[in-house]
């Protein structure tokens, strides 16, 4: 007899407080990837992304994401940035720059816009210069990056292993 | 003049030692998940991959895991993780199960198998038998699991979170 029975869809974890994360996507090439980052950014229980000029969520991968999660349209990320910046958020991009911290080692504010970038072309100078941090995420061997869906993945992980109540 | 300057494409960091991490997928429905799966594991610096029954990598999402991974294929993945055990190897599922662990609370061996299970029936039984350990991420909204192939790329940023220098 094994000691792991399934336990599939498990009830979910209760938050303390509810996530103040917000997902912000510059104008990406693939809805797939998009709609990848928003099924689990639902899963993680945050409430609102932002998406760019014709975005969209496709229902058979972002699944509940498209009923659960509030998602707003811009023709840029740019003004959006500002004022949530004005409400409080810290602007954070995943990006390999110069002055990037290693996500390993950054400790997330609670109230922050994760920004991710276009899949060739990353975050434009114009966006970079309105982050308050860029973190990294390590990478050891080939290709040297991750998958634009992949890296927002990781640091959706990371954000709520520091906020696992919220 | 921004902080931030575009470096895309740094070069990788270094590893001390060579990764003692296998990725291990259950014979899977998707050839896109388990190759996104493979461009993970090998930004990662992850060396083999098993994999079962007809799955293949597509070179367009696996990237350059397709000549960097040594990947193989097995009929089934019981007799490889008999074997990898016997070798050392902790065998650890990421699934929904009794007696799973957090793995937000989950200290890796550096020898570890990580086991991902099919996007629909995730481990089954008689695999789970085999397993050493059972790590679960959190999930607190909508849907209630994570997409397979996401959910494997969080625990291997977590694995290398856990053994930066391999």
């Amino acid at each position: 007899m094994s000691d792991f029975i399934q336990q599939r869809h498990k009830l979910s974890t209760n938050l303390v407080h509810p996530r103040e994360l917000i997902v912000a996507c510059v104008p990406m090439r693939s809805n797939v990837n998009i709609s990848q980052i928003a099924r689990t950014a639902s899963a993680c229980a945050v409430e609102k992304m932002i998406i760019c000029g014709t975005a969209s969520l496709t229902k058979k991968i972002a699944r509940d994401a498209i009923s659960e999660l509030t998602v707003s349209t811009h023709r840029s990320l740019g003004p959006v940035l500002k004022k949530l910046k004005e409400d409080g958020y810290d602007i954070v991009g995943i990006e390999q720059t110069s002055n990037s911290k290693n996500i390993h080692h950054f400790d997330f504010k609670r109230r922050t816009v994760l920004v991710v970038g276009n899949e060739r072309l990353g975050i434009s100078d114009e966006i970079l210069a309105q982050l308050d941090s860029v973190i990294e995420i390590p990478v050891w061997g080939l290709p040297h990056s991750y998958n634009a869906a992949s890296a927002a993945n990781m640091a959706l992980y990371e954000y709520c292993r520091q906020f696992p109540e919220g």
